[in-house]
């Protein structure tokens, strides 16, 4: 593997998939394995989870961590050819160059506009900074697509799955905020390519960008959706069609045990943070069926995969 | 030991005060006790001291060490059965769980409110964290403790007391902010447990919460309580009685040379960060009898026999 | 050496520049070097470079590295005899001689007001800091000199150089703020000390201080000094006389390829972050004459070098 961008960097989904359960049976095995090499990790948007499971994953396999965050006071440039006399001081350019120098991999979280859906679904800062670094990416979650998430989401559906191939649903969540799709679209994409059988949920409005959604089915009622479901997977976005919007107000859409129970005993999960009595009832997320702090635990293995994986690609 | 919250979470306190010695005599004694455990530290409120010494002894000891500095962005919902549909992103509930997967102990500084004292003196913040926690919590200083400071000063009393049993006085200061009753409240309780004679000082109004003072005597007379003193160790507070108000102007209690001549050669101390000229003189913190910089140095101690002894009961 | 401030501070600077060359030609030769010792890094001013390639040296000399961003929160007084009652909490009096017992090295980035000349040209933050330090201090720039950056330039412009005395030209820029003269102060200071023929060029009224130029000639007319220039170094920097200004408008002193074809094939250095396109043409900064990205790589070497010299002499 070269980057960790999306689940086409990836070789072979069920080799890293076992490479993560690896990790987690035996934390410190491969300690050694990133001996004097620094994982330097840029925020351009706060984190939790991300920033300590992937620092932890670094640690574990003996690298050297250091964590930027971007977003106070360090404004980048990231058009060509620009007079730079605004408030932005330095290029991606000269930036990605010089931390590639620094690092053995960058681990980077970029975020969407939500109000240029064309700069957002090109991932223009995630590929202008792939352009210009010269050592590994690993995307911390970028404008569109979420992977480190997606893999913990696949490893966590693998190890709780009762059947061969799950029914997994995706339901849209009310929120207060307009968020992102790339949880959404990143789950998409990995349970395309995994062994389960995928539907989506949501009112219409909020349909994914057709380069996700795929021949997804879509399913508008969201009691019929969970129909047999194993696993419900809830998270809020907003509108790829009326861009960045919010189209709807109430709680309608909101996961309750009178939901949970159309399922066939579904898991019920959630990638965190999640508004509770928002996104779901305090119920779900506190019944034996939700895998939310599961997933959370998962995030470090993904991680350490994926760092192990590409530092392997490095020798 | 299970956590360190208070003096009441420490079997022995002799014990470990004399590990807190062997810590500093001896700094790399341990060095692989702590290898492949991660300690993070959450700070909801900045902090200097705390976080060097706390980050240092962790990494004496072999940890990783992560710190979050939780105020900017990162706001967390503590209240049970709520719709969280306000400004916070996250519950505590999951915050807790999430980290105790990441972290084999955790450190957190939380704060007062300063005016709702129920909450305040129910040490909420604290309390939630570890009721939803799954590993140890060490306390860098909560709404109302401060415990790695007050065994970091029994620690600087123990080497600089010439009697077996020394008089100490906890004298209170002026300053231009209402500060929390943190130190004094931890101060108080740690002496109790110690075998010194306290007193403590302050104008009327600035009495400590009944549970904190207990029968500890209470000299309005700053003078008074200053004769025979072998320890004067002064720090601000708010109101308890008139919650977190300051009552009073002046520097009439400011500790002073003269102040210091009706001691029997007593020793300064205080815990930093201290407003010279407000809260003491020039002359007294910088004089041989100040144990400020030593209280500092100390904390570095303090914390380091802490984690060794959550570390040895993880075992 | 026991300090790390200025060109004055290095006994042998060929011997500096070897180290450093000797660091990069293997990064991990002494790894044990700075073992359970401890490197804090603080920031009165953001910093990227700096920042990143002073942590990767301590790390790479295994050393644990601590950084605090001092800007937010943490005021400091730096003046004596005060009354504490503003809004700065700590004395650096007590802030260095704390950090002193947790640090073995200190290393320190202050910043000029550009508006009292006489204090920012005594480095007055650096000078009490380094008063009150029990241990060796790095500056990671100064109010008026960045000594790190010097080295780096050194350590380039040795590798480039095709003669033995090369024409090494210092060129101001144009820049739409006011920015420090710790830059080109310090890096005609170290030029001065190096075996190279150093000009000057800038516009009238940014002559740097009388202290700093010395004996080196200034061109007025940037094109004469270009001549026979085998290294152009651009750098923007405001008014000494006019302490502080922005004294010109438009971009007749930018460095364009045509004024590149006047030296005799030179290299082109910046010390980044650098505007394109007002101080420089992109069509200089990204043609192979370019040497900014290696002046970057070689930051970490720089600071590897002059952490290991300060090491040595600590033992």
């Amino acid at each position: 593997m070269k980057h960790f961008t999306s689940v086409h960097d990836v070789d072979d989904l069920t080799k890293l998939v076992d490479l993560a359960f690896a990790a987690k049976a035996n934390p410190n095995h491969n300690k050694n394995m990133g001996q004097h090499k620094t994982l330097i990790l840029l925020f351009f948007n706060p984190s939790l989870r991300t920033r300590l499971s992937t620092e932890v994953a670094g640690h574990r396999l003996g690298m050297s961590v250091i964590t930027m965050n971007a977003g106070q006071g360090w404004k980048l440039e990231f058009e060509d050819e620009v007079i730079m006399n605004s408030d932005k001081a330095e290029h991606i350019k000269e930036a990605a160059a010089v931390i590639s120098q620094y690092a053995d991999l960058i681990g980077v979280r970029t975020f969407p506009s939500l109000t240029d859906r064309e700069a957002d679904y090109q991932d223009r800062i995630l590929h202008k900074l792939m352009t210009y670094a010269s050592v590994p990416v690993i995307s911390l979650e970028s404008a569109i697509r979420h992977p480190l998430q997606s893999l913990t989401d696949l490893m966590t559906i693998r190890h709780f799955q009762k059947t061969e191939r799950p029914k997994v649903v995706l339901s849209w969540a009310p929120h207060p905020k307009a968020l992102p799709q790339a949880v959404a679209n990143s789950f998409v994409e990995w349970m395309q390519a995994a062994a389960v059988d995928l539907v989506v949920t949501h009112p219409p409005g909020y349909e994914l960008a057709p380069e996700f959604i795929g021949a997804t089915p879509v399913e508008y009622d969201q009691k019929k959706a969970f129909a047999e479901a194993d696993f419900i997977y809830t998270k809020s976005w907003s509108s790829y069609a009326d861009y960045g919007k919010v189209l709807t107000k109430g709680s309608e859409w909101m996961v309750t045990p009178e939901k949970m129970a159309l399922t066939q005993n579904a898991y019920f999960m959630h990638c965190l943070p999640v508004r509770r009595n928002v996104v779901v009832a305090d119920q779900v997320i506190d019944s034996s069926a939700s895998l939310v702090i599961e997933q959370a635990n998962n995030r470090q293995w993904a991680a350490q995969a994926v760092i192990q994986s590409l530092l392997n690609d490095l020798l």
